[in-house]
């Protein structure tokens, strides 16, 4: 969608809303749970839909009168309080789960289910709280400071923020190092060995996480493995997908999640890579019942037919905050007008320039990509020019902060085995191969710049 | 503003994104720490601005630039990944806490500061970790289950929720009997006993939440005299103004916050009663390195020149979620597109028509107002044709299902003393006298029905 393309759409859709507000008072209150899984396919489309076949049917102005009463008074609490967006939330999930084909497992048919969280640090937040509280339940909740969280040194930090936050000992949270003998991915073995020795010292382990596209450099953990230690030590097996999940509706792409059946929980943010405006990270669990016990409170303002009736599903249960927002309203317009052919086409794109980046740093001598590509982000280094890591690192860390002044573009960076290493990621919707050329030709400049001072 | 008003206004915002759009290479990358604060006045404006000033000025482009980029790629976490929304933020959460006339501890220029939380459930969450934290610092984290927090049985059921959240032992969660006595308001007398049967049993008091507006009957609790115990036996002192705190903007309600000076942070949503979208949720803290120390993360990834020389302000460290939206900015539009005049001329509009319909119910015999209004919800109820409780609440449960399946309007109900009581409030920006009318009249038919029916 360009520019004008945007312009034309967004102008229909102020029009839309403003109708609506106009003849605001025509439309009921209330609606009956389960009305609108009757008016919507189930799954996905794989073509796109016109702007005015999303807009058209009865079912529509519901769902626009809802966001739009987040400008006046949102109350979107429970399913009575907003049905529209409860239902869409469930149907929009589920089109999603079966599109990165998801054990149905996950699905809100069975005992699981889906729900928008606002960020992956939610999501593994709410994760963890439940998977604490389930073992507390069994074993007394005294036993607190001897559970234990597994992870690598390349897990997202929000882990250890969600394990500050739930009050798990700092020292009893596992950070198992991890290094390029196994491409930076957490080694079965290394887990397996520590949760014996956190039983031997009577301690709990309780909740492993690992990660599909780390945030470093992308390195994917060996799910199967890493699933069968956890479900035999009874450990909640939580999947961090957050940037690669999206790639996962590629076919091509789909073994990375190859052992996504033994997960207690799996999590991608549509807002990272999937067109999505943020905030908008799904996270799926097997039961949900496990994030009701740890986060439901039931004051009596409410209480409500509906809900007392387990009719309904109340998503105020499932997370941290009681009132939520139409989130699922974008990701339904997103997969609706691109469809999932367009998206994996986009998705590919982005890979195929990022593979293009990666070729033009193995055709420069003077560089080395520094980590293995697997999906759109390219770990790369200026060498050193004496075998010195020091300086390897100072002359690095100087290129970023030279490319970056430019205003042109901004690199980020990150350390592997104590090298300071560069990150050129690919993930807009504006990126073209012209970008990537021009941002190549400037880190060369400002590389050849350097290396002449030094 | 009208639908023809919001209209012709979105209209302008959607050529302006657009514009924006079509010339986004042109614009640089980065900016100075500190460059907004020179751009913009010192407080929010008493009258309304034109949309044309507010979207004119070189800043603006930046703004808007930085919420598209919620549809492109957002990165909101520190500083430097979005100096715009991080700096409109510290500078709105000023104006706001000038305008409620908060102490200056509670400004970003001291130690203090305000941050926007997505909700008041997430406020009082993260100013319980960071008391809890503070005192398990002190007092070492094998304390975590002797600490006591306390409130009110009026108090929001977000309390009960951080409690469990961040491992605060549920029989350690006192929960204080309110009655009429005291208007549903928390007693300074029962709060000190409570405090003092706690410290001899061996407990460590380390938090209070107090209530200006509860949910159930907008109670106002006593600030003062709960701030002064609070503060001689050392407890993180939290006022919970989601509701009511909007109406403070008037002078002749301010004093409904009397003894804020005494709270360690403060707490009012913009979206339920000040025209902002969900979710603006704003907090004020007077220590911010307590949020800091319990919230804070530093994975190499995120490092920068800016936020290692603290130069600046990471809200990523003053919330659960790593990444945020630039939500000051739909809280700066209101301030200026409305000015602080027609705000306050909104509030008391809205208490007018709730005094209105107060004054409705007493001209009815057979109902009565159940609690004393103070803002502009009204709670009431059918008073029972014999003296027998549980008829008059069957009554007044039947009545609350004929009226809201009119889908004509909703209202919600709660318990007081036992009574099953209804609640009329007066909140959207739609509500007219007419409607204020039309509602009474529904429930006086209805009631009539219902009583004829017994």
């Amino acid at each position: 969608m360009d520019a004008e393309q945007l312009r034309e759409y967004a102008h229909k859709m102020v029009d839309f809303i403003a109708d609506y507000y106009k003849n605001i008072e025509n439309f009921p209150v209330l609606s009956q749970p389960g009305y609108l899984r009757e008016l919507l396919p189930d799954s996905a489309p794989a073509k796109p839909e016109s702007l005015q076949d999303v807009l058209d049917g009865k079912s529509v102005a519901g769902f626009l009168g809802e966001m739009l009463s987040a400008g006046i008074n949102m109350v979107g609490f429970s399913w009575i309080t907003s049905p529209a967006a409860t239902e869409l939330e469930m149907i929009v999930l589920d089109w999603l789960a079966k599109a990165l084909k998801l054990p149905d497992e996950f699905l809100s048919t069975g005992q699981g289910g889906g729900v928008i969280q606002g960020t992956a640090s939610e999501a593994v937040l709410v994760v963890l709280l439940a998977a604490r509280d389930k073992v507390l339940r069994r074993v007394g909740k005294d036993a607190l400071g001897k559970l234990v969280a597994y992870s690598s040194d390349q897990t997202h930090s929000a882990l250890q923020k969600a394990c500050k936050i739930g009050g798990i000992h700092p020292e009893n949270c596992r950070v198992l190092k991890t290094d390029s003998s196994t491409e930076y991915a957490l080694s079965p073995e290394s887990l397996s060995e520590a949760i014996s020795r956190d039983i031997a010292s009577g301690l709990i382990p309780f909740f492993l996480c690992a990660t599909v596209g780390t945030t470093s450099s992308t390195a994917v953990d060996p799910l199967s493995a890493l699933g069968k230690i956890s479900s035999s030590n009874g450990l909640w097996f939580h999947i961090d997908a957050a940037y690669a999940g999206s790639a996962c509706i590629c076919p091509e792409f789909c073994h990375y999640i190859d052992g996504v059946e033994e997960a207690s929980s799996f999590n991608m943010n549509a807002h990272k890579w999937f067109l999505t405006n943020f905030d908008c990270s799904a996270l799926w669990v097997k039961e949900r019942n496990a994030l009701i016990e740890s986060l439901s409170t039931n004051p009596e303002f409410l209480k409500n037919k509906a809900s007392q009736g387990n009719m309904v599903v109340d998503y105020k249960d499932w997370q941290i905050p009681l009132g939520r927002r139409f989130r699922s309203l974008k990701l339904w317009m997103v997969l609706r007008l691109y469809g999932l052919e367009n998206l994996q086409a986009y998705i590919r794109n982005h890979i195929e320039l990022a593979k293009k980046f990666e070729e033009l740093v193995k055709l420069d001598p003077r560089f080395e990509v520094a980590a293995p590509r697997n999906f759109s982000l390219v770990c790369f280094r200026l060498l050193p020019t004496e075998n010195n890591v020091e300086c390897a690192n100072r002359l690095n860390r100087e290129l970023l902060d030279a490319v970056n002044s430019t205003g042109k573009l901004f690199i980020s960076h990150t350390v592997l085995s104590n090298k300071y290493v560069l990150r050129f990621a690919v993930g807009a919707p504006l990126t073209e191969e012209r970008h990537v050329f021009a941002a190549w030709k400037t880190l060369q400049e400002k590389a050849s710049a350097l290396l002449r001072k030094s």
